[in-house]
């Protein structure tokens, strides 16, 4: 049986974490499944601003949009932020997409009560509070805890960075209640185990969740058709427009909406 | 490698679902899992009542809680109510435990903006109703759509009930805005390919949803450990409450709590 | 007149609350009212579990059903979980239903801003708060404090009980800005009013608020033919399909459905 | 045992409901209690402006004041917008205070899944909706419908009236989903059997609601102490202010705050 | 260009306040505005109580009335409560109305993503956090924080004002997490210079939040005739009630509605 | 005094619409503002999809960090779905950023109890509700409706859109019990006058709105130094990064944040 390939993404200027996340998630994916990972060609190096995030839109929509052409079956937005997601399941119409938030909370609901989230900075909560609002989960947000720590400090002194967030994570279950840890950012991978162990309940990393649930919606495409619904709000722009406008040339994107597939 | 083995469980004192939806998972199961369909020893022949519910509880957690001992590696909990899903999960350390409404509005959140789900009958609302709110759906409910029809009558007349879902679900997307379908009862399997088709937009199949959750599950705990959290609302009882009081013996399931595993 | 006969049903396998809540109870019905206290047959000794909640439900259903042959006028289901409480109401016709987290919860959002609710340990406080929401308090909820005693600990030394509830209580009002205190728990009967002197603010005894919205909804009842609604969620099972599943058989209440009133 | 006494209080500026009133309310209450009817000095003839409602605030709140002075046990504010009833609250210790709404949506809420108000006008709607939100019952709302009948109307042609009820009623059961009708107004009294027996579901009369939870709450009261906190939102005003700033004397009230009780 | 006329109401037997106010406000208004303060011929000092407040209504609607028939532009509700808000906008057609609360939680939702508001006592909150509720910023609210100080105390001292109000806005930011405070009392004016050049955030000084909500808001009222929708809850009460009723006689308000304009 | 310098933005790649809107803002600005229309150089030339908004991001971003620069006072991005409206308010310091909806959607709760929005097509409401949820406004909406037009097909026909603008207004307030109609649309100008006048209600154009709260913003950044708070979601990236990033080259804004201002 063909394999089933799935893309991650980094939607970063810098390639740091693509190595270590590829062998990372070797170690995660299923059998049937082959993993690559990739950042931009240009961009910031992480999406601590709003700012950020909206520099790297038309790079990582047109990269997921590329992979769909190169028939990948499934991407992955490796950001918690989970930067353009609902554009990304608009432009594509066979291509699974999944992002760290999404995934990470419907796990988080289903394993316990209440759940906290780490995060590494205060100026994050903002619009991480705000999707937990959109995806249905606040009466279940136990709490954010800051580590004080920005996306690009994380693997510089990794012990360091095990402590802090295990005082957190203590302080989320000891104080605020939460059942469940989530390790708010793609770039704290790798930290789970340790912080499951001493917790004895669960703690999710987000890049292992998005990318699970990747393989699983993978599995629900091939076997039963479901995908986003393409009725409503994630009705695809159609190529006429995107054609007549002269879009791809704007955006030097030439022939990835309406060259041969 | 081992199998997984995943129990079905109709929560109902008859068997005549069992067969049937066996060879529909056979259909829809990944090549690494086995299933088995059974129901329960007595019981209502369906859950349409408050009532009935209550009437399966012991003997439904008991199955659960065998399936663990007897080392499957999921239950799933065969009707929309999710009837014991939260006891289900508090009794269990290792088995995986799905149920169809908790599947499948993850889905649906996911491949949409709005849901509708039919029911059978208006009697089946208030239930589901709570559940979307405790699941934390409310703000993507779109309608409730209700066929005139009993858990027993689905089959009857397939071909008849099928236009009732024809009917109920196109006016779900023209009249009440919904993106994704729910079919909201597990005697409802075998009809979401046709309306799929029909509609042009996901029709979610709950037994399909629940089971194939069951699978994603397993695979989460098999690579990271993740499983209801033991730390608040899911910890166990202890045996010693449970032999002290003689729990076993009071409810025929000697053996089940004490017994060796 | 005849007097109106309530039945208190601590849902347990042992009765050693009944007789101090019988006397408990005698003190604060009304006139017109005669109260029986029992529990059941067998079963746990608290609902500290979901499990435990599980187990006693078909003989309590089936207890409250019999009390309805039997003519009483009201069956209050003794413990905060409020176990059961739907199905109850819709398996009865003329008998009144309460418990107690419907029961206080209604006065306490009418007594004061907002409430606190003194739990037994945090175990407990998925399923309360699950209630909250459901009754519509979640915007009044102040907090949820933990005294570190299970159910069966409340009474063994009843001054240290008293103290713990103090030092909650008064931190509930004084940190958490709580109105109104809640005892989360029938078995915290007999504390109230140290409490309430105190506190110089109403702290609600479980018990007495289920029992006296019982009596209450008896008058109701008589007066005004205002009952749960049978047209929706509580419409009561058929008997014909009771008696042709053969249910009294295989439950052991031959006749309680079927038989003769 | 000496009686209870409650008065109803019309905030009306007339008294062509009292009598009528009173009969009806005779009817149904206890037989420990005695009622009173009374209305206004002054002050429009029903409250169907945010502008008569502020009208009336004064006289309605010393009214309850001097209730509370004569040793009333409750007092029933006879209007389904609760007007100024948390300040009725505010000032009173021993009176019980009981308005509607309130009374009205706690019942409908244990009486059945959701409920349906019935209004004059469309008018009301806003604040009606305004207090359901604010009650905690805004997910049990099926919906609002409307009579096109002032507060005034409803007793010219009483057959009418009902017709135009039942219509309406049965269009809240059959096409919103409502388990449970509210009749939105006081002046809507006399019309809940005759729509509860159409119906077969329960029609809740919101004087009567509101006259019988004043029964309840005083049973409480002289039971347990439980009364409105005064740790909070509650709290009195300061009898030192009151009497400091004239207010007796610039109100009309000499004596009522600081005269011997 | 004629000036546009506002007039600042505080609701209030006392005019302590007013020469101050308007002197502040004289700072703050637009060229083209006229700003009036004024307080009303009798009433409580401050608006702590709901009893206050419900003393007030009569004579501040009717100064609001009166407002409107000399062709003043704007009238505004000096109390963070915004008593009466929707009562005004009923009774008027021309006459723009704002009121602090209104007002300034529209600014802060605006100016960040979670507020919190300084009290001057505890016993305000629950008025307010219900406002805070009705205007759908309810996941906005990171907290109360209480003063311990009454609404005549602050300007007694207003350095130790000053250092209680920076103790607090700094304890809202640092431990609730606000990004915006809302000093909640009109009586807190001419603080917000010095908090907000501390907090390096801005702090919403709610009068003047008010008085320029008044001034946009007659400015789009002459632009685009925008103003309370009168078809639904804002619909004006008829004169023909009012005249037939006598309400102008037993107001003491003779010729307010039924005068010459 | 030197005049106020407000910048309108269509994101998008065409200017059909900057000519007739500079025209119609010239009638509605205060005296004191110039008022300027632009373009992008590329672009889709509506946004009725995701992709668009992602589409023009950056763009938008660059020419309002480009506005700040050149000393404009405020920005509206004139688009219904206020497409990167945290992203503006986070880059700019000074420069006052307004949009649409949520300028519209304050108003309209302000001028009534529920208000619809009238949209084109089906497609473009689940972006919109969820902005009405964020916003706080879910309450508050009584209902969408759609005219089965394009952004792109408004002034082709202007009477065809009229008649049908007629028909779902009167639908909203008859049918939906709408108290203020907003036009959800900013190519649904011009209309506003038309509609007011027919339906005796406010009806918000979404322009008019989003462009005068910004006059009203720059008025209390001027007087009071009120602007989106930067100790929090709207702390701006630092030009460390930027820098260090190459971003400027990468992007083609070489100099827009590290040169002169």
């Amino acid at each position: 049986m063909k394999k089933k390939r799935i893309m991650v993404i980094n939607p970063l200027g810098q390639d740091t974490f693509d190595a270590p996340q590829k062998a990372y998630l070797e170690e995660a994916k299923s059998d049937n499944v082959e993993v690559e990972v990739v950042s931009l060609q240009r961009g910031p190096h992480h999406l601590e601003y709003h700012y950020y995030d909206a520099l790297v839109g038309i790079d990582l929509l047109h990269t997921i949009k590329q992979a769909e052409k190169e028939s990948y079956d499934a991407a992955v937005i490796a950001c918690f932020n989970d930067p353009f997601l609902y554009e990304a399941r608009e432009i594509c119409h066979r291509l699974v997409i999944t992002a760290p938030a999404q995934a990470s909370l419907q796990l988080a609901t289903v394993f316990g009560d209440r759940f906290s989230i780490i995060v590494g900075r205060n100026k994050w909560i903002p619009v991480m509070r705000q999707n937990v609002y959109k995806y249905g989960c606040a009466d279940k947000l136990a709490s954010f805890r800051s580590l004080g720590l920005g996306v690009l400090d994380f693997h510089n002194d990794e012990s360091c960075t095990l402590n802090r967030l295990k005082t957190e994570a203590r302080k989320a279950v000891e104080e605020d209640g939460a059942e469940v840890v989530i390790l708010g950012c793609t770039a704290q991978f790798g930290f789970y185990k340790n912080l499951q162990q001493m917790l004895g309940a669960p703690v999710i990393d987000v890049m292992l969740a998005a990318f699970k649930q990747a393989e699983f919606f993978v599995d629900l495409r091939d076997h039963f058709g479901w995908m986003p619904s393409k009725i409503g709000g994630y009705e695809t722009p159609p190529i006429k427009e995107i054609a007549g406008w002269g879009l791809e040339e704007q955006y030097g994107i030439q022939g990835l909406w309406t060259g041969e597939k």
